[in-house]
């Protein structure tokens, strides 16, 4: 009879339940959401989609899915959720399409959101208000069905990027999808959220990879190598994620990421000459700026 | 009666001991070595010298040194360790020559070593031959006494980069102090060093710099950083690290450091055409040479 629910009253109350879960791609992402709602109860049945035989047979060996499935059986599915590279998403729509009840409601992992709601619109055609675009910030630099864990949402942020052909019922629900595995998630539209990620993600992938990239080509790379410290390791941590997934993330994002890369190389040859000036105060200013700002983002000032 | 005693008997065997040593600055890496050198009773009694009354208070109150010592002090100690930034470096030589004693080996723990050997050589004449240049390759974004710990350098390589006056003793000596403290000890000489670590330490240091400081100009900065996750906090966490110790390893290895920027700015250009030119085959191949590097220093080829 208390007045005041918390919030775990209020997300335990009516209890989320979909009767079945349809995931198309079972590697780290989809594979880790659906062990997630499996062990929070959410879901009653898991089918898994996948192309790819050795993954979703390991899939299915690991209890992520409960049955191998293809597309004609998401008619089945009150949610569907498409976990595949970006590069495989059109192909996926395209594959669903024929079989998609009214009522399902489809939703997706992709790091980019413009490409993907423009390809699900051409697919679809007005199915797609039931498409809603969305985007857990969780991965790791390992991948696969056996990379997978129920705990990678956890305390991590889900960004939906709702179509206006979407209902408030479809985005509730993916809301408290997500909240089961433990995430926070907020909404935005598809521009920002590209905007957004090209600067504070796909920006740091990059460079990280540039600079193991620029290391190959130096004198003497393997005895350099051998010296690297812990700072190395954490500054190149994300360099070894997978190059298909990422290929897909940074051409869907294209234009985002050459304006960020445009900005950097500015700032770069900046850099570069108060370095070269032997101006050690501008110098000193330039780094403290920098360290300021990371250390505001670890805590932020009250 | 065995003939072949293990590493840890070679080590265990004639037991390492200065009965003073005398610290140059207590901040993360000198309070660090005297705190692990007490605690495998390697040395007597820790003179601490610093500028700062606040460091080196706190460091008497930590148990990090035994006495807050003056630079006439110097004369009793076995080893002298000068762990200031490398701009004081050269004053710090000057204070300690008209007191130093001819047993006395002195050693420093900065990041550049051709600079050091020269500003040793300039203020030291010939005394120079009691300096053995030195750098532990381990450090935190974390600084000053209070983030001293004894068990930083386990596991750590520390590289000396000793001078042609060096006799093989003191090179000796200051080998078992380092391994004392749980190091892999190597040497090389200063230029091949500074050009090392130029590429696998100060570069990563300078583009995660230089990615926070470019964020701060874009456009609403503060939102976007709200979405950053683990991929950006692993890039940037060097980026927090001191700027007055950072400012003088570049300014101090400024050769090095702008031929490894203009390597790297012709690397982003050319990253750049490729997504630019949307050769998405190009791309893949860029970025999965840059991952596979990336494993092979985790997980070195057998």
């Amino acid at each position: 009879m208390a007045s005041k629910a918390s919030a775990q009253d209020a997300a335990a109350a009516p209890q989320l339940r979909i009767p079945v879960l349809a995931v198309v791609g079972v590697g780290l992402i989809g594979g880790s959401l659906a062990l997630s709602l499996k062990r929070n109860g959410v879901v009653g049945k898991v089918l898994g989609i996948s192309q790819d035989p050795a993954s979703i047979n390991k899939a299915l060996e690991l209890g992520i899915i409960d049955t191998i499935a293809s597309f004609e059986q998401v008619s089945q599915a009150d949610v569907i959720v498409i976990a595949t590279p970006v590069s495989a998403f059109e192909s996926v729509c395209n594959a669903i399409k024929p079989f998609l009840a009214p009522r399902t409601i489809i939703t997706d992992v992709c790091s980019t959101k413009q490409q993907v709601a423009g390809m699900a619109r051409r697919s679809l055609g007005d199915r797609v208000r039931q498409f809603v675009p969305g985007h857990p910030i969780a991965g790791a630099e390992t991948s696969g069905p056996a990379a997978a864990n129920a705990f990678l949402f956890e305390q991590k942020q889900v960004i939906l990027a709702p179509l206006q052909e979407n209902a408030p019922e479809q985005i509730d629900l993916l809301t408290r999808l997500w909240e089961a595995c433990g995430s926070t998630v907020s909404s935005m539209g598809a521009a920002a959220h590209d905007r957004i990620f090209a600067a504070v993600s796909h920006m740091p992938h990059f460079l990280s990879a540039l600079y193991m990239y620029s290391l190959l080509d130096a004198e003497q790379a393997d005895s350099k190598l051998k010296y690297a410290g812990s700072g190395f390791r954490d500054f190149t941590r994300i360099a070894a994620g997978p190059p298909v997934m990422w290929r897909d993330i940074f051409s869907s994002n294209r234009e985002c990421m050459l304006e960020e890369i445009t900005r950097f190389q500015a700032c770069l040859e900046q850099a570069r000459q108060i370095l070269e000036s032997g101006n050690n105060d501008a110098f000193e200013a330039w780094l403290a700026a920098a360290a300021q700002a990371r250390r505001d983002w670890e805590n932020p000032p009250s």
